[in-house]
């Protein structure tokens, strides 16, 4: 059994993460902290070494968040590209470079992306480009982690659960069950691989 | 011939794509502006406004330019990441956004990542993450541009010419002719492909 601190606990990805982690001592956060045993802001680097002093000793990160703005390319304001990269690309990268400092030997964190950077569609191109440079974060860094650490990436496709929210702009696609999602968390968490983007999609 | 509009033109990238535009009329911009018809910060809209509007028609954007910081991820700070975004990945970007307001119909975009997203490299994490967004950027946004706009990236290795200065840092690559590169941004500006990540290694 490992202790896996679980971000966005409360959220469908995070339910879908959830179904893949069930052997383990889950410890939940989120923005909100609703339900969840911590708050945390993953775009405020003080806010996740909080989070992660008041957690202690853990061995896996999983993270299922990542704030996007969506508009046309044309419309897309810099506030907009901002928020996006401070959230879903800086946001996970400084839960690696400081969660480095608390993780146990052996320990792994597992990011999230989105099948829209090899999958396009209109609206997305911040989620579509951030997306992008998670999974080319992933595959790079993941030769610098000390102690053993791993680091992989689950870049799901829209999930059945949340095919009411998404369906309308995502003609074509076929939304998969969260709890196949779950198991890609699941093999990143429990399995030795490392740098890799573990894609689910149909 | 087409009016291009070639930014980093003294740079060894410039130099390599100049190699490929010949048979066009080239205008040259630079930041520091030394040696070229004008002066741009790509990190500045107003700036690459100020650019487009001294210029007035053009058909191609050619930039060889984008800023990185190199540091090994565990000693990366949020000020290096920021510089390396601001340049590489969002510099790029407003180059396309400001530069729709002023392109011919039928024009293009050329823009530069580098190989180190698809091999990385110790040191070169920053560099590797907005390689990877930016590659990632072109092939989403090419869906978007109207007026028959195409974009490309050229994303090479190391250049013969730029080898004493990077090869000490990249053992094991083989680096190419800047001509061979420039090959890449004249099939990039001359043909009719859009959305590619055009790679030149060796």
């Amino acid at each position: 059994m490992k202790t896996v601190i679980l971000i966005g606990a409360n959220g469908k990805m995070g339910q879908a993460a959830l179904t893949g982690l069930k052997n383990h001592r889950i410890i939940t956060a989120s923005r909100s902290g609703d339900g969840c045993d911590h708050i945390v802001d993953i775009t405020s680097k003080s806010s996740i070494k909080g989070l992660f002093e008041r957690v202690g000793k853990f061995d896996a990160v999983v993270n299922t968040v990542g704030y996007c703005e969506y508009a046309s390319f044309s419309e897309m304001t810099s506030a907009q590209w901002d928020t996006t990269i401070q959230s879903k690309l800086l946001g996970q990268i400084n839960l690696v470079k400081v969660g480095l400092d608390y993780i146990n030997d052996g320990g792994s964190f597992t990011l999230i992306s989105g099948i829209l950077n090899v999958k396009p569609i209109p609206l997305a191109i911040a989620d579509a480009t951030t997306s992008g440079a998670i999974d080319t974060f992933v595959q790079c860094v993941a030769h610098e982690l000390p102690r053993g650490i791993r680091i992989n990436v689950v870049n799901p496709t829209v999930l059945e659960e949340a095919w009411g929210v998404y369906g309308e702009m995502m003609p074509g696609f076929q939304p998969v069950p969260g709890a196949l999602v779950g198991k890609a968390f699941e093999r990143s968490v429990d399995g030795f691989i490392t740098g890799k983007v573990l894609f689910v999609d149909a």
